[in-house]
């Protein structure tokens, strides 16, 4: 039978515990073998073969030695797990079967044993990229969704700050923000993404941060009346200089603090009295609280992908050896959108 | 006519614009003269004779040059402005008249000419102490009240955490959330205030952080199984430490940071990452927008009082030659709770 013989396995796996800035080396390229089979006695798992994988900034706090966090280290000596797209092999879960395609957690390599299908989603809607499942159609869209939606409480005619907007968050929470009737800009670290931001994803205006050498007098250039709302990807400095241009009853959502993730100690942020000053609300949340809002979602933002309303922009990489210099690539802002990994043809 | 006569006005105004921590000596003592009488062409004004000053943290920032904040600095050579109890000596508003008790924004001088009488109530409850009205039933009850019930969103069985725990507005959030079902720990800066907080007001457990060296520590040993809401009154290196004891979906109420008040630059905080991996709310909140509820706060305080379920601490001074030193004494924790300045005998 087809699905017992045993192939070469290509996997990624983290070498040890990162401290600092991670690189390539961090991460080590093996080849092992599996067999193409959901393992007996092994009830309510899939064995799938992964077509695309997903580089996402919340995949460095996995990469140190974290303690009590939402979510485990990965471990060292083991396959490095991550969102991805693929396509079920063997199942002997009653939900999934041969053939289908499923969005969620999965591992660093060519095909893996998934025991855990809590948060495996089956795919439905295959007239749009299968790529998109990692992106706007995945975690980050609904991370996006979530956090503009449930958290920004936004209204028409609301001006909107994002940062890191060109990322895979960031760009669909200012294209949302657009759609309702706000003013909304966005910052990013090089010329070629703050082109995306005007130019593709109808951002009022967008700003790259590192010519900026005063944020808070740019921010006044850009919000000479303040900013009712911010969608926090970075941290640090950036958050500072928000802080003292947020308007009266602004709200903040944190979703990510980018700029911090790689630094032995964060920088300070010194500005927080203006949460007092200005009543501001200030919210952190994780998707994982929020993914009984996905058919909602979808059924929201797909006629919205297919009548050509919301932009999505993707940097595609070629191979599973090339995985670990694009995750490396997102902490430098190298990827000009979402970070995307092909395993595998469709 | 009585009203009509001449009378020497004890005064007490702001030197210059402080830096760092105020003293005495930025304050001048002077005496100027009044009329007891609201000048002619002046409406909806009125002449009133203090009886109580409140010393409020919040007066540190009105007292250094404050740009685009909630409120404005005090004005170099005039009168200091404060909250107070007072008797209407004569009254050109159709709402006040001669005799009555109101409590709201006065001035740090015998007699005031009130020309803004919109922050002015009209005190209808005298079988209370009449200095309560700088306190519990005025705008540091407000303040507690409007921190705890409408920004915690707190529930019964919850786990509270209150800083400057033994001031006019801590000792009151600890005791609301007591009679919620709370459990409920107190920080304060002396074992006086201590004692208080564990004998007087009723808090399962307090602390005094001058005696402890690493405040996570120091949280991890009251709260266990971590924290759900946080009152902050104070920021810094406490604000830090809370923030790596909050539970997932925890609530901070930011009512004030009086441990950075002095400071030319405030400290940092570092662990705001903590705010997504645990998903908390963190609000800033002003009293002055919650002045509505007002009607509905006395109705559960006041009976509260009369029946000895809440106990109220105030630190009295006599005299307003005394204001100056017992507003410095806010600063360095000197008060042992509420810091009162009796001005005139009732």
């Amino acid at each position: 039978m087809a699905g017992e013989e045993e192939v070469s396995n290509k996997q990624v796996l983290l070498k040890d515990y990162v401290n600092g800035f991670p690189k390539e080396s961090d991460m080590i390229l093996r080849t092992s073998a599996v067999r193409l089979k959901v393992p007996d006695g092994c009830n309510d798992a899939v064995l799938v073969k992964n077509l695309y994988l997903s580089c996402d900034p919340y995949m460095r706090s996995r990469m140190g030695k974290v303690e009590a966090s939402y979510i485990d280290s990965f471990t060292p000596g083991s396959v490095i797990t991550g969102y991805g797209v693929a396509r079920v092999v063997d199942s002997s879960h009653p939900k999934f079967e041969k053939g289908d395609l499923v969005w969620g957690m999965t591992g660093w390599e060519e095909f893996s044993l998934i025991t855990s299908t809590d948060g495996l989603f089956k795919i439905q809607n295959t007239d749009v990229p299968l790529s998109y499942y990692t992106g706007i159609l995945g975690m980050p869209g609904m991370t996006a969704y979530a956090g503009f939606y449930e958290i920004c409480s936004p209204k028409k005619g609301e001006t909107v700050f994002v940062s890191a907007a060109s990322g895979a968050v960031g760009q669909l929470v200012g294209q949302f923000a657009k759609l309702l009737g706000c003013y909304v800009v966005g910052s990013a670290g090089s010329k070629a993404k703050v082109d995306l931001l005007k130019n593709k994803f109808g951002f009022d205006d967008a700003f790259n941060y590192k010519d900026e050498h005063d944020l808070n007098a740019t921010l006044k250039r850009y919000f000479p009346d303040g900013i009712d709302i911010y969608f926090e990807n970075v941290g640090g400095k950036m958050l500072d200089a928000v802080l003292l241009n947020m308007k009266v009853h602004g709200r903040i959502a944190v979703c990510g603090m980018i700029s911090q993730y790689n630094l032995e100690k964060p920088e300070g942020s010194y500005n927080l009295a203006c949460l007092i000053m200005k009543q501001i609300r200030m919210e952190g949340f994780l998707v994982f609280s929020y993914y009984h809002l996905y058919p909602k979602f979808l059924e929201m933002v797909l006629p919205l992908i297919k009548e050509g309303k919301i932009n999505y922009v993707e940097d595609i990489v070629e191979g599973l050896e090339n995985a670990p210099s694009a995750l490396i690539g997102l902490f430098s802002g190298r990827n000009v959108g979402k970070q995307v990994v092909v395993v595998a043809p469709e």
